[in-house]
């Protein structure tokens, strides 16, 4: 094993037993150099590697906010993972838009009415009808389906469906540039996610999962993502 | 941006414009230091990360093998992250056997017949039958799962599946040791996947979904994971 995965090795130990726990901070560069007895470039880089798997935020400032911090970002974490493997085109696009229907439609048929994560969807709603332009509505619209996939309240899903969006958001941000009409697609959009919250609210679990699989197949295919295995 | 993220946002361009491809070999340390204008203290941050992800993996040895080389393992880059996540209490262990149910029954009803890689699976039942011991067994029924996932042909829920098992098999490892009789358990999970292979070979999906759904839910249960969701 190389020094620094004795390091993660450790770290991981200390996270499993409770020593180390969300919030709390790692011991300094220094320290755990000398208490690991490895270079602190091999403490530096277990800590690079912790920070790309969203496990911990790198140390800023001083005072009391100086000290990398545990912290819990699994989504943007895997998404990066997934984005690199799409880059290598190990992973189809056209795969990553199949799970993304597959994962979000498990989770609005169980979505719970009544939960903050669904007024939070519902709030989201009534900003887009107001957003000034596309940037701000995409950015909403992927809170609105994050917020969606967090009311069925598995943590594991939300983490990995919020990964698959980011895997190749590159894609959809590019082409929207490039649809015929993005008023009478935002327009539609908006009905749609509509649409997805009165099935949930109304119980109707079935429902919300069949129209959420139709709107993100309808998105991807209007962009012309995830029909072509090999986008590139 | 910090440094070692200009070099990876380098290699990820590298990669999506196709300069740099599955099997090809990174530029040495040094040369991409001098051509990113970083030092290789960098370069080499962004290669630890690049292999955490799976993304490469690290030149050993001199001559034809030496170099950093592009490979495509996101299953268990994707495991390791999610195996720390679940370390720091943000990921129940509940939650990761909810999702393994949900992708696994939703590629076994969709696994198709023929492909090389159900004729793996049938392969792996007859290793297993001949097992000498419990873990040999354990890295046979993991294959197994593998493979019948991949015969669906989607390579990002492939991927996630073997990563979710990859995050919790330290517990199932350590419980295994705990259940009353694991003649019983082995013989009964034999019985289980040949119950599962047959299904599909029938093309009956839906029986194959129902009855891998019951196969892993049974199995953590029996081993005590997956009922609590905060299994330490």
């Amino acid at each position: 094993m190389r020094t620094h995965e004795l390091v993660l090795q450790w770290i991981e130990k200390q996270l499993s037993d409770g020593d180390l726990a969300l919030g709390g901070r790692l011991p300094g560069e220094r320290a755990m150099a000398e208490q690991l007895q490895v270079s602190r470039t091999s403490v530096r880089e277990a800590v690079r590697i912790l920070e790309a798997m969203g496990v911990v935020r790198a140390g800023v400032g001083s005072g009391k906010d100086a000290g990398t911090v545990v912290i819990a970002e699994p989504g943007s974490a895997l998404g990066s993972t997934l984005r690199l493997h799409v880059a290598t085109r190990h992973l189809p696009v056209a795969d990553i838009v199949e799970t993304r229907v597959l994962l979000e439609s498990w989770a609005a048929e169980r979505a719970k009415v009544g939960v903050p994560e669904l007024e939070e969807a519902a709030a989201l709603l009534d900003h887009m009808d107001a957003a000034p332009d596309i940037d701000t509505f995409l950015g909403l619209d992927a809170r609105f389906h994050v917020a969606l996939a967090q009311a069925a309240g598995n943590a594991v899903v939300s983490a990995m469906m919020a990964s698959l969006r980011g895997a190749i958001e590159n894609y959809a941000g590019e082409l929207t540039g490039n649809l015929p009409d993005w008023d009478a697609t935002c327009a539609r959009l908006r009905a749609e996610h509509r649409a997805i919250l009165t099935a949930v609210n109304n119980h109707d679990g079935g429902k919300a999962a069949e129209l959420v699989a139709a709107h993100i197949q309808g998105f991807y295919t209007e962009a012309g993502v995830g029909s072509d295995p090999s986008p590139n």
